[in-house]
């Protein structure tokens, strides 16, 4: 079917490109079997807006493509909003694609690629697990940003890699839990791909309780509820709510996302205990909402402005062929909030 | 600056296409004299990715334009969600743009439709007040949804207009109050422009009052700061922690956003006040977050999925010509939770 322009319509209906203008724009003065015809015409054949008649010079924009997953995490909306500024600023359209948790990222990616004015891919989210022949499929420059682990073979790929370093930032809020004097840990992670960022958390988890002598119990590793959606409020409830209808000895959690750590604390309340009197928790990110939560939450800060805005910056670098693909780690920061340490009320 | 596919890039250096490919992919097995010479001619020229080489077949992927203003609203995320599946499945790509609160959403939409693919816009949040003039030039059918108030003319205009009555919403909200015993009730609103969501939800509290013979006190109807972005936490913190110095008499107050409700409720906790013991807080929405806040946010429901699928389906088919534009009014849903009235804990 090949679309006509409001020209080609005026023509095929005899009349002329004003009757046409207002029979789209449903404007009262034209006759009923005119618009009728008009109508048809344009159901029958699709129609595209002409422009050259109203002097608009029309542009074909490249396209950077980002690709989110878990998009409910509002720790991408700030990212997001980052990126899309300095696309703009370049005259790129940003074209954004929700990656849901069950689909695979690069399936999404290579669809995404088939179009024509895509020159860049930005993975939010998520992690990568998968082999380079599919990758190089991508075509396109690719930058993966706050995602689990590095693929292998990094330096053979057309591919950046920006994010903290989650087993790192894992053991510095395990350590601040230690030093408050807990010693039944719980955490609240996900999937046990080893290339996730849950993964990788858990790893900081471990050799954390390790390096101070504290033997893991596997009963206080937790696993995202998968009937809910990823990262939400919802699953971080559920799962808490079934942990404590368990009864496991536990004084304390680190939930690897203060979204859920929120949501594992209305379950805490639920149940008739006191965050953190009964059971101190611990969230990661450092989103805006933990810090207006009652209690706010402690969390590891990821700096997510700053990796958005070298990631883009770093994406246009590499079009214009000044700079090569690259790794690089951010530092988090460590909030201690009222969610692990009981302060006063002014 | 024409920009060269990489067989352009090859002939140019004298060497082979795999070589050029090792270059971009930083592959180690490459003459770095070799490497240098292709990475300067596609600084020199730019480069645009050989993608028939491999076999993969690229379109011109029409697009849609979704334009958000206040993005920081969660409400928007869902939205966005709902509207992208089904352009995806429409295979279109979604071209997203978030507006700054101080930008003119007709100036960004103008800028968005010279990119000629852009078949339809959708804008979201915000509200109109343009003249005919300047929306005509969008050339593009778009649809104001979950936007303030419709536009003058909105029948003679290329426009479809899908909302919740904000006035009467917030009329039912008041009532909530009143009838919980509140005679003294604030309300945190926005931009006293005429066609704004906040005027209009101004417009139901006074309405409400009246209707009460409860005088209307001007001193209890606040705006947003304009120091800080709209609809955020920190937002409904501050004009919160600067009504409470005030020392105004009021025992509620209602906020025209669940964001900023959950900031004025911190606000008042960091006062040492209850909440909703001292002062009742109702917000506006319906997000997840207010669920799981602790009180959980008494609110009004926009049926914000249910408005994006419908607007979103109304495109396409205004798109391919099945139907006209239209305006259609969503119903809006009173939810009593712990911020309003005090429940006691299972």
């Amino acid at each position: 079917m090949e679309e006509l322009t409001i020209k080609d319509v005026a023509r095929i209906c005899g009349v002329g490109v004003s009757t046409v203008s207002r029979a789209i724009n449903n404007h009262p003065d034209i006759n009923p079997e005119t618009k009728q015809k008009v109508m048809d015409t344009i159901r029958e054949h699709g129609y595209i807006p002409n422009n050259s008649a109203r002097n608009l010079k029309r542009i074909d924009a490249k396209s950077i493509a980002v690709l989110v997953k878990g998009m409910t995490n509002p720790v991408f909306s700030s990212m997001i909003k980052v990126i899309e500024a300095e696309i703009k600023r370049k005259k790129y359209a940003m074209v954004l694609n929700h990656v849901n948790q069950n689909e695979d990222e690069v399936d999404v990616a290579l669809e995404v690629v088939k179009e024509k004015r895509v020159r860049g891919i930005i993975f939010l989210g998520g992690y990568f697990n998968h082999d380079e022949e599919k990758l190089e499929k991508l075509q396109v420059p690719f930058i993966l940003s706050t995602v689990g682990a590095a693929p292998e073979n990094v330096d053979n790929m057309q591919c950046s890699f920006l994010t903290v370093d989650d087993e790192k930032e894992s053991y510095k809020m395990i350590s601040h839990l230690i030093d408050r004097g807990h010693k039944r840990i719980a955490i609240l992670c996900v999937e046990m791909d080893e290339k996730s960022v849950g993964y990788r958390r858990l790893l900081g988890y471990r050799k954390a309780l390790r390096d101070h002598g504290i033997a893991v119990d596997e009963r206080l590793i937790r696993e995202m509820s998968g009937k809910q959606e990823a990262y939400t409020y919802e699953n971080g409830y559920e799962v808490m709510r079934e942990l404590l209808q368990e009864d496991q000895d536990f004084t304390a959690i680190f939930v690897i996302s203060d979204i859920m750590a929120m949501g594992a604390c209305r379950a805490i309340i639920d149940a008739g205990k006191r965050v953190p009197e009964d059971i101190a928790v611990a969230g990661f990110d450092g989103i805006a909402a933990g810090d207006y939560f009652i209690p706010r939450i402690t969390t590891i800060r990821q700096p997510v402005e700053e990796i958005a805005l070298t990631t883009i910056k770093l994406m246009f670098e590499i079009l214009e062929g000044e700079r090569k693909h690259m790794q690089q780690v951010f530092e988090g920061e460590l909030m201690v909030k009222e969610s692990t340490v009981k302060l006063s009320l002014p």
